[in-house]
């Protein structure tokens, strides 16, 4: 079997007709008796031909395809976002470049590469942090969707959940099943510090002490480490809202297996993100959905959409799931 | 500001150069002076322009894109792969083109499909199983590495680890440490099968009875119900191998939460894919490391070799991860 990748050339041939007959079987709208049609596309399937694309992008400047620029794989809910926001790519017929990154200042780097594959526009889990990112993306005059971040251009549009709502409808609940001293476990991040600011709001607004706020990893790691420095804390809290789910069950490890306390008698919890393991009976734990798949949605219309006049971000509604670490109303 | 995207015309005009000086600034190894080509680069940076690469791709066949095909998200360790595949196609300077597929059937149409964009090859997490479906990708004349597959053409290569080695070295371990009584739960996969066929060889060797055969989804509801057949099972099995590490966590959980038995004393269980809730000091678990980012390493490089004479799997090592759901050796 020879390397030389098949040509129009070669389907042609088997199929008896001309170069330019076989280029109208391929092109939507082409004028084709449909038996010519068929004649060309037997040939083809038998020789595995598909027609080379790059000349259509050339011509469109438009390539069909959408770069998706994702965080670390260490935490499942990137794992869901990753898979909800492909799947809504490809149901739009999109086809997706996919790109590991860590920072905004990767993305402004990863976007102006991908300029040269005229990628038709960036949907990013990845937060734009600073002015000069955004204003260096812009520049390349591609359509960027990304997850809560706080700036926006006439190219980068913004899709988020009410994060300080969110923290708000955490502390509220715990409050409400009796909680008096809270605790908040976050990280360095735009959503965090939303959530947080929600969180000491209810927590304020109920006449209640300021919560102990500790931030550290976004793994089952760095919860493990909270969850110890809450068990030395003194008063002990009684209700912990942590920024995302593996965070949390990292506290119930370490205040159950260390401190042997028993979830929600002694402590409630609250997580984030409803991934998996939060079902799993072990855990059961309490947390706000953020329908990553909703978010997805309307990312992939938002690359469609003309620049807006206004620059708002796009809110979807986040899900409050009620399990076993939080004590039923008294 | 335009929609317009920019030309390597408004580069030369504010640079105040000929269009060719633009294009030679950006042709590896052309003829510039470092000053202009300095110019030119510092005039680009300022636009956001980036230079068409699709004139390129076309010329040469080959796109410097890769297309990463992979099944399901809801299993840590397809993240896992996920993530090391696409950085080690990154850091071999690769462009990703990210498919979610669910067959090998899906696999067929997906790599027909990326032929348009002359996809330089293709690494697929999916397993090929049926020859047909062999035979209608290596009609595309692209090279495709694969995991864990039975079928190899001269555009099929495969990367596996000695899955049947595996599954003796798991019975192997549990026998030592006194278990009699041995389970397994697998899937419907290749994979699964050697692994129960190492495993049975090894129990049959050691002059025990065959073991109990459960199969089920591969997730953590698949684990649980495995573990409840054998609360109810007559012997109830001391010895518990399980095709992932979501089924194995899934298994305790039920022998625990539902029976009240202690592992490892009451029934020891090993795991596969090391994924991070195995790490978990709730589960502790024992397991077998695919070292997914080595398979990765060798996928990549397998896709720029030529095609070989002799068709054989390459083979990686695995790694046995003893932690707290095996017994230590009387």
């Amino acid at each position: 079997m020879s390397d030389r990748p098949i040509t129009s050339h070669d389907v042609a041939r088997l199929a008896g007709v001309s170069q330019s007959a076989v280029s109208r079987a391929f092109t939507p709208g082409a004028s084709i008796s449909p038996a010519l049609r068929a004649k060309v596309k037997a040939a083809a399937t038998r020789l595995g031909y598909q027609p080379n694309l790059l000349p259509r992008m050339m011509v469109q400047g438009r390539s069909g395809i959408i770069a998706l620029v994702i965080g670390g794989a260490y935490n499942p809910f990137h794992a869901a976002t990753l898979e909800a926001f492909s799947r809504a790519l490809q149901d739009a017929g999109k086809r997706i470049m996919l790109v590991q990154g860590e920072s905004d200042r990767a993305l402004d780097e990863v976007v102006g590469e991908l300029v040269g594959y005229r990628v038709d526009g960036v949907v990013s889990a990845l937060s734009i942090l600073s002015q000069d990112a955004a204003d260096a993306i812009s520049a390349h005059r591609i359509p960027v969707v990304t997850l809560n971040s706080g700036i926006m251009t006439d190219y980068i549009h913004v899709v988020e959940i009410d994060n300080a709502a969110a923290g708000r409808a955490a502390a509220d609940m715990m409050i409400a099943r009796g909680a008096r001293r809270l605790a908040y476990v976050g990280a360095d991040s735009i959503a965090s510090r939303a959530r947080q600011q929600g969180y000491r709001a209810a927590i304020e607004a109920a006449g209640l002490p300021a919560p102990l706020c500790l931030s550290g990893d976004l793994d089952h790691g760095g919860g493990l480490l909270a969850g110890r420095e809450m068990l030395a804390a003194s008063p002990r809290p009684d209700g912990i809202f942590c920024v995302n789910d593996l965070t949390a069950i990292g506290v119930i490890d370490a205040l159950r297996l260390e401190g042997g306390l028993v979830i929600p008698a002694d402590a409630q919890v609250v997580g984030f993100d409803n991934i998996p393991a939060a079902r799993w009976p072990a855990y059961g734990l309490t947390t706000i959905d953020q329908n990553v798949e909703i978010m997805a949605k309307r990312a992939v219309e938002l690359l469609e959409e003309p620049v807006k006049e206004a620059r708002k971000p796009t809110v979807v509604d986040f899900t409050f799931t009620e399990r076993c670490t939080t004590r039923p109303l008294p």
